[in-house]
C-alpha cells in the first residue's frame, strides 16, 4: 500500500461511521468551522497572500490568481454558506419508500451517503470549504487535493475543516487533505476505497481524470452551451439573453458558446443586437457560412462549432427552423444547457422535449445553470453525465440508497415452490 | 465510422424520438410483442430447438444448455410480464419538483429516458425480450447483444421486438440488434452514443466491460452475500435461513457464500442446522479457522473467505461481536446483500446501519434480493454500483431527468447586480 491508498483506506473506514452519525454532530461541525473561519481570518488572510505573492513571482496567468485570492467578501460567503447549510434539511436515512412484501416482511430503501468522495480542484481554495461543508452534512467522508498554487491557504482551510469535524464528534480520519501532485494518479487508482470523483478545472484536467481512473467521475469537461434565437422570438428579450448568455462571465462553463438565428429572425435580432450591445462587454462574433449579410462579424470556420471560447467570442450560424437548430445542438453540444427564444408554445415544447441536455431552457441566459441560482444551497459542481446526478449538483447528489428487508425467518423456498405468494403493498410512512 | 458506429449512431438519433414518444404507442409496442410471442410461438421454439442441438454438438456445458433453453413456460411469463408492464405507470415525463426562482421563472425537473442503453448477456435469449421490453417502456433506445449459441432464437425474438416497436409508432431505429464478437469491443468504444452499458454474464465477464470501456457500466460482477448469526438469534430461523441462502439456486448472485457465526451461537445453530438439513439441498461447509468444535465440516482457508463458489459450498468463520461480523462484511463482501438473523433490535440496527450493501436484512434470506420479488416488476439487472442505481434495477433505473427553465427574458446580469434577488419558492404540481 502506498501512502495515498493507506489515506483512503482510512478515509473509508471513517465514512461508515460518519454515514450513521447523528445529524446534531454533523450541523455541530458546520457551525464549528464558521466560527473557526471567523476566528482565524487574519492568518488566512496573511497566508493567501503569501501564497499570491508566490504565484506571482512564479509568473501565474492573470485570471488563475484572481481565483487564487481570498478576501474579507470571500471568506463572508462562506461563513454564510456554512449557516445556511445548517438550515438545510438531513439528506440522509429519509425512506424513499416502504413496501410489505409479505406478511411480516417489509422492505424500506433508505437514503445514505455514497461513502468516500475524491475531489481534486485546481487553484480556488475556497472550493475546498463548499466541498468539505458538503460532505460533512451529507456523512460522506471526503479526500481533497487542491492546485498547489494554494498549498498554504488549502493546509489551514483543511484544518479548519478537520478540526471542526473531530471536535463535534465526526471520526478521525472522515477527512484528508492530498499535497503533492504524484498523489492525483495514486487517487486515480484507489477505485477499492474511493466511490466517486469530483474533478473541478480546466477541460483537458478534467478529461484526464476521466480517461485515467476506473472510479465513477461526476462532473463536465467542456461547457457548449447554444442560444437558440427562433423564428418567433422577441428580438429585444433574444438580444439581451445572448449578451448576457455570453459576456456575464465569459469562462464559465455555462456561458453561451454559438448562438442559432433562425433565418427569417436574423434582421431584426441584428438591429436590436447593435442597438443595446454597448451595455455589455464587446463580444467578437465569428459567423460560420452566410449571416444574412450582416457585417458585424469576423468570418469564421466549421472549427468555431461546438468550440468552447472561454472568452467574449461567440460563433453564429443560421438555421432555417427549430428541427435543425435541435439537430445542431445535440451534435455540437455538450449535453450542459441550451435556451431558446421564443414566443412560440409548440416551438419551445419540441425543444424541451428532444433537446438531450442537463439544463433546456426557453427566455432565459444560460447563465442561470448554478446550484445557487436553482436554490440548492450549494453545489458541487455540474454534471453532464446523464447516470446518477445531472446539471447542478447539490447535496441530493452526495447521496445513494440501500435497500433493508425486514422479516421473521422468511426464505425464498416457500415463495418458490408456491407455500406462499408475494402480496407487495405500498407502505405509507 | 466502423459498422456498429453507424448501428449506435443511428440508434442514438431514434431515441431522441422514442424519448418524446406518446406512452400509448410504447404501451401498444409492448401488448404487440406479446401478440406476436404467442402467434409465433412455434417457430420460436423451433428455431430454439436448433440452437440447443448445435450448442450441444459443440460440448456446451449443461448448466449453459439449461439457459439457453425456451420452452412453453418461459415464453408464457416472458407474455405475462409484458403485460405487466403495461399496466406499470409511466416513468417518462413526471415532474419530480418545480420551484418558481422569481416573478416569471420557473424550473422544473423532469424525469426523462437516459437515451442509448447498450446491453451484452450470455445464453439467456428470454433476456433480450425482457431488457429491450423495459426500454421501450421507459423510451430508452436499446443496442442488444446475445450470446452467440442463442443466434437464431435471438434473431426471431429481436424481429418480434422491433416488429411490435415499429407498427406502434416508435423510431425505425429504436432498437438494434448485435451479432458478432468482434462488435462488442467496437460498442464498447462508442461512448459518444451509448450513454449506458448493462452487461449480463459471468464475473469475469462483466469485469471485463468494466474494465475496457469510457460508458458507465450498471451491475456487479461478484455476488458475495453473507449471513451473520448473531449472538441472539432463534437458531431454527437462522438454520432455514441459511439453507435457503445458499441452496435455494447456489448459482445466483444473492446466494450466500459466507457464513458468520457468533462464538456463543455456533453450538446451538449447528444442532439445528443438522436437525433439518436434510430438507435441503446437501451443502458443503468450509470452516475458516477454529469454528467450535463442529465436525460436520471440510478444512477451508482464508482464500474461501470473499469468495463465490456458485455452487453448494459455504464458507464457515466464527466472530466474537456483531461488530466483527460488519467489519468482516463491509472487507470481504461486494456490496451485494448481507443478512443478519437476530431477535435483538440493537445489534440489528447497527448491521443496518454500518453494513455498506445494497441491501441489508434481518431475518431473512438474501435469495430476496430480485426485482420481482422486490414488486419493481422487473428488473435490468442487480446494481452493486453506488452510483445511481443501487440493487435490482428495475424502470426507475432506466432514467434520468433533466431540468426546464422557463423564463421571460431573464438575464443573469439583473441578478449579479443586485437589481433582482431570487425568491425560490417550491410550487405544488
Amino acid at each position: 500500500m502506498n501512502n495515498t491508498e493507506k489515506i483512503a483506506c482510512a478515509v473509508k473506514d471513517a465514512a461508515i461511521f460518519a454515514a450513521s452519525s447523528p445529524e446534531d454532530n454533523r450541523n455541530r461541525a458546520l457551525l464549528k468551522a464558521a466560527e473557526l473561519l471567523s476566528e482565524r481570518r487574519a492568518e488566512i488572510l496573511a497566508v493567501n497572500a503569501a501564497d499570491m505573492s508566490a504565484a506571482e513571482k512564479n509568473g501565474i496567468a492573470r485570471p488563475m490568481l484572481k481565483r487564487l485570492a481570498l478576501n474579507d467578501n470571500k471568506l463572508d460567503s462562506l461563513i454564510t454558506g456554512l449557516r445556511d447549510l445548517v438550515e438545510l434539511p438531513d439528506p440522509n436515512g429519509k425512506v424513499r419508500f416502504a413496501r410489505q412484501l409479505d406478511d411480516g416482511l417489509v422492505l424500506k430503501c433508505i437514503s445514505c451517503p455514497i461513502g468516500v468522495i475524491g475531489v481534486v480542484f485546481e487553484a480556488r481554495p475556497e472550493a475546498l470549504v463548499q466541498i468539505a461543508s458538503l460532505c460533512i452534512k451529507s456523512g460522506n467522508g471526503a479526500i481533497l487535493k487542491g492546485g498547489s498554487e494554494a498549498l498554504n491557504s488549502n493546509r489551514v482551510l483543511f484544518d479548519i475543516m478537520i478540526t471542526a469535524a473531530r471536535e463535534s464528534g465526526l471520526p478521525e480520519n472522515c477527512l484528508a487533505l492530498l499535497e503533492s501532485r504524484e498523489q492525483i494518479s495514486e487517487l486515480l487508482a484507489c477505485d477499492k476505497y474511493v466511490d466517486l470523483l469530483i474533478p473541478r478545472g480546466s477541460n483537458s484536467f478534467v478529461r484526464y481524470i476521466m480517461d485515467n481512473t476506473n472510479i465513477p467521475v461526476m462532473g463536465h469537461a467542456a461547457g457548449v452551451c447554444h442560444v437558440y434565437v427562433d423564428e418567433h422570438a422577441d428580438p429585444v428579450k433574444a438580444a439581451r439573453i445572448v449578451c448576457d448568455a455570453k459576456t456575464q462571465y465569459p469562462a464559465a462553463c455555462n456561458a453561451a458558446e454559438t448562438l442559432l438565428l433562425h433565418k427569417s429572425i436574423a434582421g431584426s435580432f441584428f438591429k436590436e443586437y447593435d442597438r443595446i450591445k454597448d451595455e455589455f462587454p464587446k463580444i467578437t462574433l465569428r459567423a460560420v457560412g452566410d449571416i444574412c449579410g450582416y457585417t458585424g462579424c469576423e468570418q469564421g470556420s466549421e472549427d468555431d462549432l461546438g468550440r468552447e471560447f472561454s472568452d467574449n467570442v461567440l460563433a453564429v450560424k443560421v438555421v432555417s427552423s427549430v428541427e435543425e437548430a435541435i439537430a445542431h445542438i445535440n451534435r455540437y453540444g455538450s449535453k450542459h444547457t441550451d435556451s431558446i427564444v421564443t414566443e412560440n408554445d409548440d416551438a419551445a415544447e419540441l425543444f424541451f422535449r428532444l433537446v438531450d441536455s442537463a439544463g433546456v431552457y426557453r427566455n432565459c441566459s444560460t447563465r442561470f445553470a448554478d446550484g445557487f441560482r436553482y436554490g440548492f444551497g450549494a453545489e458541487v459542481g455540474i454534471s453532464t453525465s446523464k447516470i446518477h446526478a445531472r446539471g447542478p449538483v447539490g447535496l441530493d447528489g452526495l447521496m445513494t440508497y440501500k435497500y433493508i428487508l425486514i422479516g421473521e425467518g422468511h426464505i425464498v423456498g416457500d415463495y418458490a415452490s408456491g407455500v406462499k405468494s408475494f402480496k407487495h403493498v405500498d407502505m405509507i410512512f
